[in-house]
C-alpha cells in the first residue's frame, strides 16, 4: 500500500507549505489545487464553477459545459455537489492508489481512511495566520486587521461547514487525526524534516502510521 | 533559558511513556509523581493527602501535620487547595530553573509559560486507552469493559476540572498546545526518539521552541 499523507489546515497556517516542503523531502507526489484541475477536466466543468461548488456556494448562472457524469436530471444544486465530491472522491482514490503521495485538504484524510494515510492538521494562533497572509499576500494587501481577521474565520468555517457536510465529522476534532501541529510555535520547515524522518523510519508492517 | 518539555496526556494514551523516553532520548531530568513526594516534603503533608487535595476530593479527617505554610486562619478545603497549588507551582518553576527537564501533568504548561516551553498533548482511542491499561495492569485486572471505560472517563474528567480551575482554560484543547499526538497510530517509541530530534535540533535563538 502506497505512504499517503493527508494535510487539513486553518487558513494562514502553513499547512500548505507542510504538505510541498514533506512532498520534496521524501520526493513523493503533492496534490492540492490539481485535484479541481483534473477534476475540471474529467467533467467538463470550468475550473471556476468547480471552486464555487466546492465552496458550497453554486452559481446558477455560471455557463457550464455539461461533462459526460451529469444528465438532464441531475441539475440541483445539491445533486450537482454531490457529483463533484463523487468525482473528486475517486480521483483522490485514483491518486492514492497509483503513488505515495501528500494531499491537502479536500476530506481526503475521510475519503482514504482505508488507507490508513498519516492525518495532519496543521493550525496557529489568529495573530500568527495574520501575520504570514500578509507576508505571503494571500489577502489584498489593503484589508485592515478586522477585515483579515473576518476573512480568515470566514474561509475557515467554510472549510468546517464543507467536512462537516461530506464527513459527518467534525473538522480540527483532534481525534480525527493523528498529529495536530500549531505553526505559531513549531518552524515549518522543521516540522516537514521531522515528519519525513518519522515516515521514512516507517516500514508496512509497523504500528504508526500503517496500523 | 533551559528546555522544557510539558505533557498533557489523556488517561491510558501512554503521555507518561513518552515522557520517560524523550527524557531518556535526552539525558535530562523527569518529574512526574516526584512534584507531589517533593511538595509533600515541603508542606509536611503526607503524600496521599495531597494526592487527595489534587484529585480535588480534600480529606478533612485524614491526619496531617501542619507545615510551615499552614496557618490556623488557613484552613478551608479551598484555600488548602490553593495554598498546595502554589507551592506546587513554585516547585515547577524551581525544576524549570535548575536544568532542562520533562514534566508530565500538573498544570505546568500553564505555570511555566513564561520558559516557552515545548507543550504537548497526548491522546488516543478508547479502545486503545482500554486496551493499554490492562496490558500496564494501571487499573483493577476484574474491571468490565463498562467500568475501565468509566474509569477512564472519570480520571479524565478530573484532570480537566483541575486544569481548568488552575488556569481558567480548556483542556486538551489544541490551541494550549504545541503539538497533539494520538498514540492510536504514533508508536510512542517512535514519537519520543523523533520528538527528541525535533528539540536537539533547535537553538535557543530559533522560533521552535523558543519563539
Amino acid at each position: 500500500m502506497n505512504r499517503v499523507i493527508t494535510i487539513s489546515r486553518e487558513f494562514g497556517s502553513g499547512g500548505r507549505e507542510i504538505g510541498r516542503r514533506l512532498a520534496e523531502e521524501l520526493q513523493i507526489a503533492y496534490y492540492d489545487n490539481e485535484v479541481v484541475e483534473e477534476l475540471a477536466k474529467k467533467t467538463n466543468f470550468t475550473e471556476e464553477y468547480i471552486k464555487r461548488i466546492e465552496e458550497q456556494k453554486p452559481y446558477p448562472l455560471f455557463p457550464i459545459t455539461i461533462g459526460r457524469t451529469f444528465s438532464p436530471m441531475t441539475n440541483s444544486a445539491f445533486e450537482q455537489r454531490t457529483l463533484v465530491f463523487s468525482e473528486q472522491s475517486s480521483i483522490i482514490t485514483q491518486m492514492a492508489q497509483t503513488s505515495d503521495c501528500v494531499i491537502v485538504g479536500r476530506c481526503a484524510d475521510y475519503i482514504l481512511h482505508e488507507y490508513n494515510p498519516l492525518r495532519l492538521f496543521v493550525y496557529a494562533d489568529m495573530d500568527f495566520k495574520m501575520a504570514r497572509c500578509r507576508e505571503k499576500g494571500e489577502t489584498q494587501k489593503d484589508l485592515t486587521d478586522k477585515a483579515l481577521r473576518r476573512k480568515i474565520l470566514s474561509v475557515d468555517k467554510e472549510r468546517s461547514k464543507y467536512y462537516q457536510f461530506y464527513t459527518g465529522q467534525s473538522w480540527g476534532e483532534k481525534t480525527n487525526y493523528d498529529l495536530c501541529l500549531n505553526t505559531t510555535t513549531i518552524e515549518i520547515k522543521k516540522a516537514a524534516i521531522l515528519l519525513a524522518g518519522l515516515i521514512r523510519s516507517n516500514t508496512p508492517n509497523e504500528k504508526f502510521f500503517f496500523p
